[in-house]
């Protein structure tokens, strides 16, 4: 044994083992490989190749994402007008896709407008055009917890999705091509726009009920902010008040694992190999967020699905293999455009005063620069500040004073900015529930939505905490606990 | 405002409205590009692509991975005898880079072995050699919590790292060529026998403490269980008797975003473009999980990097540049192949009964094998199960039992097989420390490695949980709270 202190890591190449040691006399019986061992199999990532493979070779005979054909039994609403976006986009024009359960009444007031989740399609139930059970398919029907016998649910994919309704994967009419990333940058409160621009089609006055949960929360909540006397009651769950850092960040790297796959191809992929690989992935770290309950201690433990082999860098134990197969499902049933859009509106959610101050500057701004016929403020380059640059342009703008940011430090100063922004809220019944094992949208922040409502001087704020083991998805899976919450609310009367 | 039900998504495309508009009309002063807003720009795609594209261009003027480069200024432990490894593999020699700080007394009875996180160096704190400070430079030193003027403090750089200990970037000295990945799979185990081995040349028969947080505490309780009669106190701080299955699943996704890399090459990339944007996004998420505290709201909150500018969809607030920058900074720094293999280890790491008896079956099995000169019975391909093959194979295991693996799903059969395995301890003073908001090794997981002691009969058994608001990483910012803890578990009289 040897001790030295190696001025450079090039010692060991050529140490003195190396050069006078016969390494194969001590594995005289060593296998085929010219290594001291074998080298490691990666299925995993031939897997992924073949199917990049089998795109490159034929589209008619490769894997077709489904995303690229049409979700059957939806409904249209046209809007044949251009819509102006928060952040100074334009839709020349947009459709949205929707379903709908229960019988409208004669004075069209109970109507529940269902809001889903990022990934969810407006398929929350079954019905006769698409009998496949919908997400929502236990909480919606007669006698349920949203009663179909009392009510008219209608149930929208957003703009920004890829199932039916205006998105990325959507022809731009300008050029007949899809949008792709010349999609411009939309909002919860852009999502929600469009969908009251479909019930006022629909000569739908005022809604009994916005339910949501997770994106759909924000969305309910977001529906009662602007158009608070058009919204009953209001259901949130597993939402939040605005995204805080954490999620954030586990949606950036989800969009960050999307983007680095070439296939990507900066969003220009619709006639190419789709980012299946980082689609694949960005679905694994999202189900870590979705599933943070102890449920996978249970349901998986340590257990791994080949118990007798050699460990293996590919997928090894019981939750590797869960999560890969989580992937690998929704990686080309979702387009991969619409994850950066609509994951990115929910990451710049925000319910404070300042925020909707700002956004009522900007639309007004760009609605200014639209009727003088300046088209799209949307951004030519992320790095130039176009809202900068709006601001000085229009001297038009309501109050004539810049964007204001909220860029407070102090936790009090927020939570009064958010009180007042929710202040909207405050006549409105609101039922805001949480899981306590949910960390993508943790506890305390379906706390903050209930405190800030009932410090407006709401009297009518129910707040249920679940101690669900299910995590985010709780929502999804727990039928009774969730569903009686929800049931209540609706039906108590007021 | 039309409503239809769509036979086909087909109808989109050649919509009257599509048709028959002129989309220019409705933004006639749009500038030059030809779609209905401009494309966006995605400067954190570029940046990546320029970093390849300099690597491509030349190795002499591109970035050069400092991983290799040496890390100055610790001194080399050679083992030239060959090494088998708890999966089957062999190291026909291994070398380790250790650090040392603070005088060995003559009866070479005042050594504090210190192991290492996941991604830290030997270089704990700065001395002569190398004066840059180090990760525990607080931690070290003369009347600090490890008092140099008391004791002896080594730490090495694990096996399959890549700070000068024999890792993937080795030279295999069958072919002198890099292991890459047909480097064999190390286990915690692996890593702390050859620290002993090291020990042993040393001639230190006993250390007075094995201390560690994070990996660095599994090998720290992996010592006390291999070496019993060897280690006189244990400190283990955020580390786990055993891997979970939501910390598993946040290295799976850190290793499939790296393997996803086409760079990555399936490990051999060691003269050719690095898997730098793999690296940077399996560090993002590492960093989620390491910081999982309040920290985050205090510090960026929702404060955009420049707030007036239009949302980008690459980094845009605090947060993400936060993530951007901590990724940018470790993707050349640290070998991607180490990050394959270390994380691994860390996944498999158990102190279960039945998981050390299997092991001690294993190698007792691969041990009959090299004798008999078969060489390594390392697995060529992940789907064929050679460790069941060598069950049959041999019949000279010590048992003449197969393999035999827990599966139980019963919780308290689960703790019995780990207090079983941890009774090894129960004579040995152990300071648990954990903190309240890690989520990669939740406080629920030290409160099981110290009742688990304590059940074994461990009178000494100290236990601790910090609020910390720094979540894992607590364990490098957090000196006064972790270090008077370590301190006092070090010196108080036994």
């Amino acid at each position: 044994m040897v001790f030295t202190t190696p001025a450079s890591r090039k010692l060991f190449h050529t140490s003195p083992w190396t050069l006078s040691a016969n390494a194969s006399e001590a594995c005289p019986a060593a296998p085929t490989h010219s290594s001291s061992n074998p080298p490691m199999a990666f299925p995993c990532v031939d897997h992924l190749e073949e199917r990049t493979q089998k795109f490159l070779q034929s589209f008619d005979g490769g894997p077709e994402p489904s995303y690229s054909n049409p979700v059957s039994g939806y409904s249209l609403y046209y809007h044949n007008e251009p819509f102006l976006l928060d952040h100074g986009g334009i839709l020349p024009k947009f459709e949205i896709a929707y379903e709908s359960w229960g019988e409208l009444n004669a004075e069209k007031s109970n109507v529940i407008l269902l809001h889903t989740g990022l990934s969810a399609s407006s398929h929350a139930k079954s019905h006769s055009a698409n009998p496949a059970p919908g997400w929502w398919e236990q909480f919606i029907g007669p006698g349920f917890a949203i009663d179909t016998n009392k009510f008219h649910v209608i149930c929208t994919n957003v703009i920004g999705g890829c199932y039916g309704s205006t998105g990325p994967s959507s022809i731009d009419p300008k050029d007949d091509k899809p949008y792709a990333t010349r999609f411009p940058i939309i909002t919860i409160f852009d999502m929600v726009r469009a969908q009251f621009e479909m019930l006022n089609s629909m000569g739908i006055k005022k809604l009994y009920a916005s339910v949501g949960a997770s994106m759909g929360g924000m969305q309910s909540l977001a529906a009662a902010i602007l158009f608070n006397d058009r919204v009953g009651r209001v259901v949130s769950i597993s939402a939040a008040a605005r995204s805080h850092p954490y999620s954030i960040a586990l949606r950036f790297t989800q969009r960050q694992a999307l983007m680095a796959d070439p296939n990507w191809n900066k969003g220009f992929y619709y006639d190419k190999v789709p980012p299946h690989s980082g689609m694949k992935l960005a679905r694994e770290i999202a189900t870590i967020s979705y599933r943070s309950g102890p449920e996978w201690e249970q349901r998986f433990g340590r257990r791994r699905s080949q118990p007798l082999t050699t460990p293996s860098l590919c997928a090894d134990f019981l939750i590797e293999t869960y999560l890969d197969h989580q992937g690998e499902r929704f990686c080309l049933q979702y387009d991969p455009n619409s994850l950066l859009y609509v994951s990115k509106a929910m990451d710049m959610f925000d319910l404070s005063a300042s925020f909707a101050k700002q956004t009522s500057l900007r639309r007004a701004r760009n609605l200014a620069r639209l009727q003088e016929g300046k088209g799209s403020s949307a951004p030519e380059n992320a790095a130039t500040p176009p809202e900068e640059q709006a601001a000085s342009h229009t001297g038009t703008a309501p109050t004539g004073a810049g964007l204001v940011v909220n860029d407070s430090d102090d936790p009090k100063a927020q939570f009064d900015d958010l009180k007042q922004g929710a202040s909207k809220l405050k006549d409105i019944p609101t039922l805001v529930l949480g899981i306590q094992s949910d960390i993508l949208f943790p506890v305390w922040q379906q706390k903050e939505v209930a405190d800030c409502l009932r410090q407006t001087g709401n009297k009518n704020v129910t707040y249920y905490e679940l101690d669900s083991m299910y995590g985010h998805d709780a929502f999804l899976l727990e039928i009774v606990n969730v569903g009686s919450a929800v049931k209540g609310h609706l039906e108590l009367k007021e």
